[in-house]
C-alpha cells in the first residue's frame, strides 16, 4: 500500500506515529512560516503541517507548489493539534510532515470540489468524476449501496435466493417501447433489452424456485422527463404459493428493515387504500398521506349543492369537488390568484379555482357570492368541516380529471402549509387496482399493470360478460410519501386464463402464441400460485436521502435526451460495425 | 401462505400436527389401498399417505387422478411414518391426508424431472423451466447465490462500495466487438453494451471511491465456442493508492475466504509465476498445477541434444520439447497411437509425436532410433529426470506453437493418469504479462490485457527505444486447476503514458481523442495510482460446483448460435420499431 492509514481514521491513540498518507489536496493555507494542508480521501480529512526550519527546505518548496485536488503523498509523525476541529472526525490530531510527493498533479478543476459546489448542472455531468468527488454526491452512492446490502441482508434471511435473468432477450409488444440490439449472428433478428425481467421470475416460480429476488437493471426507451433514466434498477421479487395479504406482509416487513437499519427509525403503521378511495379522496393512485386535507364533494353521482343557482360553470361540471386549507382563510388576494394561476397551468389544466374563506368572524365569502347565498355557504362549509379560520378551495369539471386537477392543488398546499416535511415519512398500501384501463386514443383496452395480473376472483365474471372496466386486479403499489416505490400483483397462472386476458388486449392467438407462447407452455407443466413486486431502486433510495432526484443516486446518469454528456454516448459507430449487423441508418 | 410449512421441514416434533403442504407431485404409489405421493418443492420432499377406509373416498378418487407434476395442496396430519426413509431429511414422517386439491394440473414433462434425466440438450433447453426443477441445476444456481453473497461479504468488510456502472455506453474499436443499440432519441448514433465497466471503474479511483467493486454483467459479441456466453456476469473490482502486491493479496484473500465458505476448505498456498516460467515449462499463460509434468526442451535457444544426427524433423524444429509421462511406459502401441492422433487433432496441429521408453529392463526404446543412439537417448532420459517405468513424449516445431501443443498433450495426460481430481484446488497467480503482443495478420501490436494496463516502471524505457516487444505489464490472472478465473493489472494513471499507449496501439491523436478523451481528461484533474482486477463468476461458480461447463450456472442460458430457444430469441421486430429507431436490415 502507498499508504500506512487513510485520511479518516487517526487519532490521539496514534500521536507520536510515523505514518504516510495519501490523498488530494483539498486547501492549503502558507502564513507565517507555517503550511497547513486539508488532504482528503473517500474516508475524511487529515491535517498536514509544515514549518519553516523544522521541515526541510524541499519539502516546504515542494508543498508550495500544490493546486487545488493535486494528488499526493506525505510521510511524518502524528502529533496533537493546539486548536481542535470538532468538525473532522481526526481533529485531535495533525502530521508534522517530513517528506512528501506528487502522485499525480490537477489542472484546476472546472468548479469547487466543496459540499456546495459552484458548478452549473451541465459541466457537473461533463466532468461527472470530478462532482463524484464531492461528499454530498460520495454519501449518496454510499447510502445506495446500504439499502442494496440491507435489502439482500433481509431477503436472503427470508429463504430469497438472487437470480439473475438475461439482458438480452425479446422484444414484446406490450408495455413501454424496447431498447433493441442487433444480432450479428443472427441476421436481421433483435435482442431487446429488459423492462423488467417479469416474464422470467414467472418462470423461476414454474422451476419451483418459490422465492425469487434480483436487484437489477431495467430499460425503457422512452422520451424522458425530468427524473427519469433510461436505465434504472428494481428490486424484483416473486413468491410462490402465496396470496396478496403473504406478499404485503412480507415487503412491509422489507421496508421497515430498511427504515430501521438505514434511516435508524421505526416505519410505523403501513395502512391500506383501495384505488377507488384514493382517486375519490385523493385524486390520485399515490395520495401523500402524510397530511390529511382529503376531498370534499359538492357534486357527484351521489350529492349535489351546487346545481340549479345559475352558476354555469358548476351546472356544466359533473364534479364539483374541493379542499379545506386549514387556517389559510386570511390567505391575500395575491396569495389566491398564485393558486389560481398555479391550476391554471397547462400541466394542469383547470379553468379557474372557486373559493370561500370561513372569517374569524364567522361570517362566509366566496368568489360565486353573486349565485350563492350564505345559506348556501354554510351548507357547504359543513360539508367541509370548515370552522373559522379556513380557506375552501373548489375545482369544477369532469370525474377523475378534476380530480387529478385539484390533487396538484393539493400537494401545493401541502408545500405551502409546510405539511410535506422530507424527515417524515408516511407509507401505505394502494390496493384493489383496475385491471384494466380504456386507452381512448387508440381505442382499445390496456392492461393497468401489465397482462401478467390476475384479476380478482370474484371480477372474473366480467371477463366474460365484458364489463372490463369493472374488473379490479390483485394488484398493488407500495407509497410512502406520495412517490409509488414499488407495486406488483398476483400472477394469472392459468393458460386459459392468460389466453383470455390477451384476447381482451387485442391479441391474435398467432400474437400471443409467438410473443408469449413460451409462457404460456410453462403454465401447462405444473404453475404454481405466485405473485409479488418490484421496488424502483433508484427512487427508494432518492426517498432514503431526502431527495426528488434519482440522478443524484445514479453514479453515471444520462441527461433528458438519453444522452451521457460525459463520455460523449451515444455515437455514430463504423460502417465495418453496421455491415457486420447487416444494418444501416436512415437518417 | 397456501402452505403452513414447506417440504424440506417437518421432523418428529411435528407429530400430531395438522399441516397444509403445496408443492409437485414427484411420485405417486397406488397398492394395497394405500397411496403414497412423495410431494415435492425447493425445500424437499416429503410423503403424503393415503389409506382405503380411513381417508375420505372423494380425496382419494382425486389423488388416483394425479400425474407426475400436478401441484397439489394437502392437508392432513403428521405421524410418525413405519419403515423411516434416511435418504431424505423429512423421512422420519409422513402426512395422513384428509384434504386435498389440485392448484394446477400439468401435462407429461417431456423428460423425466429426476437428478439422472432422460432429456436431451435441446429438450432440455427449450424447455429450460423444467430443467430448472432438477435437483443438481437448482443447486447449482443456489451455489451461485451463495458465491456472490460470501464475495459481497468480503468486499464489504474490506471498505468495497458496489457501485453501479451503466449498461448502455459507447462503442470501442479496440477488444472484442461490442453489442450495440440504436438510440431512438439520437438517430443515427448506437450505444454499445459493455464489455467490462473498465473505463467507470477508473473514473471512479478518479473520483476517490477508493475501494470498488460490481457484480455485473458484461456482454461480447463473438462467435461463440463452446462453454462461451454472449452476456457473462464478472466479479469487477478496482481500489486506489496500491501496488501489485496489494491486489494479489486482496484477491487472494477473497477466494481463501470463498474456499472456506463455500467449499468448507484451506485452499492451501497460492503460488506465483511468471508469464516467461509459464510459457517455458506448461506452454501456456494457465497452466494446471494440480500435477507437475514441467516440458524438458531438448532444443531451444539455450540448448541442443538433438540437431546433426541427419534427423529433419528436429534439425528443422526452433524447438524440441517433451514431457515425461511418469510410469507409462508400458503404455501399449494403440494408446500411443491415440496420443498422436490426439496431437494431429486440427484444433491442436501438431505433425506428429516422437517419444521413447525407460523401459524396466533399462533399455531406452523411441520411435527415432533411426538417427540417434542409446547414448543420445541416455541424455534425453537425463534431462528428463526419467527413470525405469517412464514414457517420455517429445513434440518438435516453433517456439510457443509446439509449447502450445505440447500443453495440450499434458492437459490430456494429466487426465489419463487421473492428475486432474476436480475436487483438488490448485491455485496460483501467473504475473509480469508482456504488456503489448504483436498481431501478425494485422500487422500492429495490440494490448495484451487491455490498453489502460500499466508497463513495469522498469520497461517504460522500450516504450521509447521501440522494443514493444520486451515491455512487461503490471499484469496478472489468478489460474485454478488450469482455468483462469480472473485477472486484472495495475493501471495507467498519467494522461501522457495513456496517450503514448494509444500511440502504439496504433490509434491517431483524433481517435484516441474521440474514443478515450474523457479517460486522458480526468486523468489531468488528479487521478491516483489504481489497479483492479475481475474475476469470471460464471466461470467461478462453475469451479466451485465442480462442473467444465459454464452454461450449468446461469439460469437462462443462450446457444452457440446466441440464441434463447426457450423464449425463440433474437427475434424480427415490427417495420414501425425500425422505422422510430431510423435503421433498415440489409439482409
Amino acid at each position: 500500500m502507498l499508504r500506512t492509514h487513510n485520511n479518516g481514521e487517526l487519532r490521539l491513540a496514534h500521536v507520536n506515529q510515523t505514518v504516510t498518507l495519501c490523498g488530494w489536496v483539498q486547501r492549503t493555507r502558507d502564513k507565517g512560516g507555517m503550511i497547513w494542508i486539508d488532504l482528503r480521501d473517500r474516508y475524511g480529512i487529515t491535517q498536514l503541517m509544515l514549518e519553516e526550519g523544522k521541515t526541510p527546505k524541499e519539502v516546504l518548496d515542494l508543498a508550495r507548489t500544490f493546486g487545488r485536488e493535486f494528488v499526493i503523498s506525505a510521510t511524518g509523525v502524528v502529533v496533537e493539534r493546539l486548536s481542535k476541529n470538532d468538525k473532522i472526525a481526526t481533529g485531535d490530531i495533525e502530521i508534522r510532515v517530513s517528506e512528501i510527493s506528487i502522485l499525480n498533479p490537477a489542472k484546476l478543476p472546472p468548479f469547487l470540489i466543496e459540499d456546495d459546489t459552484d458548478g452549473g448542472d451541465d459541466l457537473r455531468m461533463k466532468y461527472r468524476y470530478l462532482d463524484l468527488r464531492r461528499n454530498p454526491v460520495r454519501a449518496n452512492l454510499q447510502l445506495r449501496h446500504q439499502v442494496a446490502r440491507f435489502t439482500r441482508d433481509y431477503l436472503d434471511n427470508q429463504d430469497f435466493i438472487e437470480v439473475e435473468t438475461p439482458v438480452l432477450i425479446k422484444s414484446t409488444p406490450e408495455g413501454a417501447r424496447d431498447f433493441v440490439v442487433p444480432s450479428r449472428m443472427n441476421p436481421g433478428e433483435f435482442y431487446a433489452l429488459p423492462q423488467s425481467p417479469q416474464t422470467f421470475k414467472q418462470l423461476l416460480m414454474v422451476s419451483g424456485f418459490d422465492r425469487y429476488y434480483q436487484i437489477v437493471k431495467c430499460f425503457r426507451d422512452e422520451d424522458l422527463r425530468a427524473d427519469r433514466q433510461p436505465e434504472f434498477t428494481q428490486i424484483d421479487c416473486e413468491m410462490s404459493f402465496i396470496e396478496q395479504e403473504d406478499v404485503l406482509n412480507m415487503f412491509e416487513g422489507l421496508i421497515r428493515h430498511l427504515f430501521t437499519k438505514v434511516k435508524g427509525m421505526d416505519l410505523g403503521e403501513v395502512s391500506r387504500m383501495t384505488y377507488a378511495h384514493a382517486m375519490k379522496y385523493y385524486g390520485s393512485d399515490k395520495p401523500d398521506i402524510r397530511f390529511d386535507m382529503k376531498f370534499v364533494e359538492l357534486k357527484s353521482e351521489e350529492v349535489d349543492l351546487v346545481s340549479d343557482k345559475d352558476f354555469a360553470v358548476f351546472d356544466a361540471a359533473n364534479t364539483v369537488v374541493g379542499i379545506n386549507a386549514k387556517g389559510c382563510a386570511e390567505y391575500t388576494r395575491k396569495q389566491v390568484d398564485e393558486l389560481t394561476e398555479f391550476v391554471k397551468r397547462p400541466q394542469i389544466g383547470a379553468k379557474g379555482l372557486i373559493y370561500f374563506r370561513y372569517n374569524n368572524d364567522g361570517t362566509l365569502k366566496s368568489s360565486v357570492d353573486k349565485f350563492y347565498s350564505e345559506e348556501d355557504l354554510k351548507k357547504w362549509a359543513e360539508a367541509f368541516g370548515a370552522e373559522k379560520g379556513d380557506l375552501i378551495l373548489i375545482l369544477p369539471g369532469d370525474g377523475d380529471k378534476v380530480r387529478k386537477q385539484l390533487n396538484e392543488l393539493r400537494l401545493e398546499m401541502g408545500n405551502r402549509l409546510g405539511l410535506r416535511d422530507p424527515k417524515k415519512y408516511a407509507a401505505h398500501w394502494v390496493i384493489d387496482f383496475p385491471l384494466l384501463e380504456y386507452g381512448e386514443e387508440e381505442d382499445r383496452w390496456f392492461a393497468m399493470h401489465h397482462p401478467f395480473t390476475s384479476p380478482k376472483p370474484e371480477d372474473i365474471q366480467y371477463l366474460e360478460s365484458g364489463d372490463l372496466g369493472k374488473i379490479r386486479a390483485n394488484a398493488y403499489d407500495l407509497v410512502i410519501n406520495g412517490v409509488e416505490v414499488g407495486g406488483g400483483s398476483i400472477r394469472i397462472f392459468q393458460k386459459d386464463l392468460q389466453a383470455k386476458m390477451f384476447e381482451v388486449l387485442g391479441f391474435s392467438d398467432e400474437e400471443a402464441k409467438h410473443q408469449f407462447g413460451f409462457l404460456m407452455d410453462a403454465f401447462e407443466y405444473g404453475a404454481p400460485p405466485h405473485g409479488g413486486l418490484a421496488f424502483g431502486f433508484d427512487r427508494l433510495c432518492s426517498l432514503f436521502g431526502g431527495s426528488d432526484s434519482i440522478r443524484d443516486f445514479i453514479a453515471f446518469p444520462k441527461n433528458n435526451s438519453g444522452r451521457d454528456v460525459m463520455i460523449d454516448s451515444p455515437s455514430t459507430i463504423d460502417d465495418k460495425q453496421l455491415n457486420e449487423l447487416k444494418i444501416r441508418t436512415v437518417v
